[in-house]
């Protein structure tokens, strides 16, 4: 369509040295003539930083502590350095830097949250990796976007999954958005297994390799209850317009039912740089070098309801969609403590399920409709749970 | 959008008193608020298009023949008589009638090209059903549909899945259509056990129920040979951008792989009234009364590589495409008579492929480029299958 070079999107990221950000910045490399980082943050991994800023130059890049960012200096030592900055300051500098085209948040927390609402005041498009954003503060990010005619991309592949299925749709054709879920390394256990089970055991994930945190949440099926959680957000759909299927081999990314019956699938590899490609290239679509998907040696795809008996997790997102705004906050901040406490030996696998129970039956905060309600809602669930947690040890 | 009600779609079909023609009608009934019959064309069950007539009152209607139009004008005697015509002519008169928005394309044979081109000159969209028109004049239909500006929705569900696939994207972005096949009956049978199959056999399809010619193309796979030909001019890409890999559970219609990888499919139940009315209300997208698709009943989706040397007619439909424009009309053609030949008990069932495959080498007529062509090869091509399968008896 265009002649001569078309101008590179200028991409900033948020969470680089994490799993998300690193092949983030490979979709970059792979697409130099198109793409061009401007700005970096990182949480704790001062040395992996460094590395990225020589590799990448950015204009300006953050870590979460002063002390990380005098670890960066060091190693930039007599090099060209870009603006640096700390904590939750430099998170929003990174995420508005005047050249950002596109932020790409994969980081977590409600630091992220801020710097997300920030780039969205700013016109940023958002590609969003982070399930809290929504989860927790989706009606104030979603009315922001709009009324600032943002979009926000799905990097999630269920929900980027569905965002491609959508397309060039209107919204009066969905019936229904389906989920599809690995089931996680437990999908098969007993309820008596699943009594025993460690964090080793929940960090053997089948089909994706992904951090700790969201590997447990995929082994308590949270991880999908956070996404119908997200999928209500991104795709302004009810809740109960949103189901979940079990789908072992996580070859069927999602779909979605339009209202004739007929159903919309998008299928492909089980690696994140294709919706990382997907939402830096859209609403073009850009090859990329991986092999296709071969369906004939796939073989066999299965498919099955879920167990809510067994990961009652799910069952406790459908209930926070229903209730105050604040519900998520809560569910989202005490699965996060319990999680911890989980991977740190305080914890065993079904409590999880209790803790984040508990504190949802406690919690009376009604709606939330501001940035400092959320941090409000937030800091009390995770001391709930906290105390809960002492309790239990 | 609009206020107060929209004008109905006025549709004629050809092949009224066939399995698609009749679930056109039920489509038609359901939407009866949207869609009305003005025009009715059948072959030889003058009973059945009396009665279609009564029900639906259209402005002409047509059979093959005067004798069979007379049994219509019995039947209807004292009735409100639509015009009532005979032959290609009659054919013509149906797709063409002034009133027409969109001609459904459902019977066979070369009067129904005559007459889907007559409809695109007189700026009809065209819904077809018919696999001829495309196979044989692939290149003829599709220069005056795009001269025309007129639109071939395509209503074979595999076709039409692809046709769903691509909703809103652009053609740079196609990679490669998968075309899923059932496998047929003999799908898991060994060669030898595929000498000794007789009609019967042949007619007991696993998932779809059709009529007694695709049926025994869906046993030898030549039935997905012709939509590979089809696809070609449909979707406007070369014969090695389609794939075709057997999908026992026909749930999955059909896919495209776009150029990053990413795969869209398209799944649903298996029910031709889906991919008609899709084909009458597109570019809108309505309602069905249709029970949805339960993947997780469903339970398992098999997929795998087509066998090749125990059904050679695919590999024949590929070497057609490669080849000058006369070989699909040859294929089409000389499998026409080996199918009849087949079902009237004079030829084996993997006698059908020796013939074709004999006429096709015999074929020396180079490209069609006009209809005349087209009827002067399919004249020879069936004439001198007979004469090979007169040799067999």
């Amino acid at each position: 369509m265009t002649t001569g070079p078309a101008a590179k999107r200028r991409i900033a990221i948020l969470g680089s040295t994490g799993s998300i950000g690193r092949s983030a910045l490979s979709v970059v490399e792979a697409h130099a003539d198109r793409l061009e980082v401007v700005g970096l943050a990182a949480g704790s991994n001062a040395n992996l930083l460094a590395s990225q800023i020589v590799q990448t130059r950015p204009r300006v890049a953050a870590m979460a502590t002063p002390h990380a960012l005098d670890t960066v200096r060091a190693h930039l030592a007599g090099a060209p350095q870009p603006r640096l900055l700390a904590g939750a300051e430099g998170l929003v500098a990174v995420a508005t830097h005047p050249d950002v085209d596109i932020l790409l948040c994969a980081s977590s927390g409600t630091a992220a949250l801020e710097a997300v609402l920030a780039a969205i005041e700013a016109g940023k498009t958002i590609a969003l990796a982070n399930k809290e954003v929504l989860v927790m503060a989706g009606a104030i990010v979603t009315a922001a976007a709009e009324r600032k005619g943002v979009a926000i991309l799905p990097v999630d592949s269920e929900h980027n999954a569905i965002h491609q299925c959508l397309h060039g749709r209107s919204h009066a054709e969905i019936s229904r958005l389906i989920l599809t879920a690995s089931g996680g390394p437990f999908r098969s256990h007993s309820a008596a297994e699943l009594k025993k089970v460690g964090p080793e055991d929940a960090l053997r994930h089948p089909t994706w390799r992904m951090g700790r945190k969201i590997t447990i949440d995929s082994a308590t099926l949270m991880n999908k209850g956070l996404e119908v959680i997200e999928a209500r957000w991104l795709f302004g759909v009810g809740p109960r317009q949103i189901d979940v299927v079990i789908h072992p081999q996580s070859v069927v990314h999602s779909m979605v039912e339009l209202r004739d019956g007929s159903i919309i699938a998008q299928l492909g590899p089980t690696d994140m740089r294709l919706p990382i490609q997907y939402a830096f290239s859209y609403p073009e679509r850009w090859s990329s070098g991986f092999p296709p998907l071969d369906l004939t040696r796939c073989g066999q795809l299965d498919f099955a309801a879920p167990d809510h008996k067994r990961f009652p997790c799910l069952g406790l997102a459908y209930r926070a969609l229903g209730g105050d705004s604040s519900l998520p906050v809560v569910l989202n901040s005490a699965n996060e403590v319990a999680v911890a406490a989980f991977l740190g030996g305080q914890l065993s696998f079904l409590s999880i399920v209790e803790v984040i129970e508990c504190t949802m039956d406690a919690n009376d905060a009604g709606n939330v409709t501001t940035l400092d309600d959320v941090r409000r809602v937030d800091r009390w669930a995770r001391e709930f749970a906290q105390a809960l947690i002492r309790d239990y040890n």
